[in-house]
């Protein structure tokens, strides 16, 4: 049988909701949290809309995560997102202890791997560059248009 | 005229924020955030109660904060805050391009500063040891009960 629930499965379900940040005027960042090969989170960014800096995609989908399966920590689960998670969000996902983190796009201006993997949880596992271009052309769209 | 609005008075408002979260049985940090001498934020760690690790005392009152402000950016608040940011709430800290930061005790375990000053934003000035054993005190106390 065919295995749809790939990788490049959920970070397209995470490329969906970076589009829906993107079509309300938000830099295009989205997240799913992945548990035994379900969806159990989804966020975007909506910072511009809650006038709230802490409203990254990624802390918005830890805490929905959370609350679903009643647990802060996030051990058995993936976080896929479209763009390198910067220092608040990486420490948050120390903080939840996630089983991996799996980001498309590099940011190298506000990414946290300019201090490196050490900032996650030392059980976090991580990949990243998965349908990297794809995420990467989502944000270049986004910031030409707004020029 | 006596200024009574002094560095020690705000801090004195965090640590009773601080008190509310270890009445909760949450890890005591309480946080005010100040604009032209006025209280405008408060918060306490609530990560327990509301089951989620990004419930730090800063986020609450960065948040509660740009709301009162109407204004995501707190260029002219000061942060008092009676431990030492991890690296997620730094993390918001830079983002919100906050004045200035004052914390108390230092936390050599889980503190930004083993990262350094410029996890903060360029602009944010910073002061620490501000009633730092009187914060320091309040830990030791929630731990020790705690065993």
């Amino acid at each position: 049988m065919l295995d749809i629930y790939t990788p490049e499965y959920f970070m397209k379900q995470a490329m969906l909701e970076a589009e829906k940040a993107a079509q309300s005027g938000e830099i295009p960042v989205g997240v799913v949290i992945v548990s035994h090969q379900r969806i159990i989170a989804r966020g975007h960014n909506v910072v511009e809309q809650l006038g709230d800096v802490t409203a990254h995609a990624e802390m918005i989908a830890i805490t929905a995560a959370a609350d679903y399966l009643q647990n802060k920590y996030l051990k058995d689960c993936t976080v896929y997102v479209t763009l390198e998670p910067c220092v608040m969000c990486a420490g948050a996902l120390r903080w939840s202890q996630v089983g991996k983190l799996v980001y498309a796009a590099a940011d190298p201006k506000a990414g946290f791997m300019r201090y490196g993997k050490e900032l996650l949880h030392p059980k976090t596992k991580l990949e990243y560059g998965i349908l990297e271009s794809e995420c990467r052309a989502l944000m270049k769209t986004f910031f030409t248009d707004k020029r």
